[in-house]
């Protein structure tokens, strides 16, 4: 059992969780929580830290309903056993979670690769969206997990955009990193021409838009050009678009939340794609 | 000038900042940055402070382009005249300011009071937001913007809802707190026969939901009701709905971010009464 925050690893993991760069160098990053860790590909998995009480609780199983773990109890335990693990204490947890009331689970994964030709073999209509530097790590994580639940084919950033195993980010996907295709690009301009050589309609999100959102055809393939949060779409890749549409506004709102755009966006094509 | 952080003034809005009771006993919140200080309505502004490097680079106006404040320095200065406000060096204002870089200005607000027979006066086709239990100071906040963007009557919350007047929250709103209509209610529930009475239509968003959102009908009088974010609506109040809808999920998706489902349903109804 680890016991003391000058431990090696413990230090590592705190520097895992505040820096892009050490989480590049490494190639990995942290998934904390029970459902984070149950839903982790065992193969991408490199390393488990559990907390004594968390381990405790999972000692009383089901039957400890008091606990955060409850009924997960018997796949966490299954896991742990398939995939190993470490114990510290509960001071020394609360030094390596990014949460304020950790869970008393968390565990390092290898990073994912994705290349656009994997990307574009993906089945069914091609969707995308592409994120050009957004800045905050809850909007991309949100972003991620609304991208899985209307079936985006992948999600494209450029590399100025927050850094997606954020621990932040990680956690407001709830899982969907694990499964949604990404991919950081030096020249999103430069994509987005591919995308479109490839036959895919690129619709830039711009408060010059005339066409509301939904007065879009989207049921071939598409693709949403989504800008940062305080200024929007740089000029050079709005000007990639085939289209610019815009989502109308009542009162004095002048933009919306960017993970929120997004996701009336890539749910409209939801809409039109399932039919009425 | 007010130089030291133990200043009595400085107490206060550190409380008013941190606790939910603290406002409510002396009915006002605070809003900070510029964008929520240029958008209050005068009436209900209280006090103001600004920072001195703040007030230094107001001084220097539209010449300043390096500081935030940049083109909204005239009406700034116009409405701080108007107004009125104290300085505080910056250290003392690093301290009463919620964020981690502070633009510099605050202000405090007397808090909105709405009654059900105000929202329902309102003029246009009746569109609610039912809230129960909502936690995330931040779901809230992005609620109230978008529903200000989908021109919601008002957003109806439980009273264990999340305190609107939360920093975080209002900060989210982007402004829209000032001018969305909201209420907090004992019981949801008899509120929601309320509005039954008054002929809207309710719509639960529930794993239950046999129909997708984008298959009802809400050109006219329409209220969702929205559940807590881990637990989703209580048997009771999803008991009272006229409807169960459901978001429609692939991949491995359980349910999406509260705001998000909320934007989702909202935006859907400005898709139908705009018409295509």
């Amino acid at each position: 059992m680890i016991t003391s925050i000058t431990n090696k690893k413990v230090k590592n993991i705190v520097q895992l969780n505040k820096k892009a760069g050490q989480r590049r160098k490494e190639g990995v990053f942290i998934a904390e929580g029970i459902k984070m860790f149950l839903e982790a590909p065992d193969s991408y998995i490199q390393e488990v830290y559990v907390s004594e009480s968390f381990l405790r609780s999972l000692g009383e199983g089901e039957k400890s309903k008091s606990t955060s773990v409850g009924e997960a109890a018997t796949a966490v335990r299954e896991k742990l056993k398939r995939c190993g693990y470490e114990t510290a204490n509960d001071d020394v947890f609360t030094k390596i979670s990014d949460t304020q009331t950790p869970q008393g689970i968390l565990c390092i994964l290898k990073q994912f690769h994705y290349s656009f030709e994997d990307i574009m073999k993906k089945e069914g209509i091609p969707l995308f969206l592409m994120l050009e530097s957004l800045q905050d790590p809850g909007n991309l994580g949100t972003i991620i997990r609304t991208g899985e639940g209307a079936g985006v084919t992948g999600v494209i950033m450029s590399k100025d955009t927050v850094d997606i195993y954020n621990p932040k980010t990680i956690r407001s996907t709830m899982g969907s990193v694990y499964r949604v295709p990404f991919l950081y690009v030096e020249d999103i301009v430069q994509t987005v021409e591919k995308l479109k050589r490839n036959g895919i309609q690129t619709y830039a999100a711009h408060l010059k838009g005339e066409k509301s959102y939904y007065q879009c055809d989207y049921r071939s393939g598409a693709a949403f050009l989504i800008g940062n949060e305080g200024n929007g779409l740089s000029a050079a890749l709005a000007e990639t678009a085939d289209e610019y549409i815009k989502i109308p506004m009542k009162g004095e709102v002048e933009s919306l939340n960017a993970a929120v755009s997004a996701s009336l966006l890539v749910y409209e094509v939801t809409r039109q794609r399932e039919g009425i």
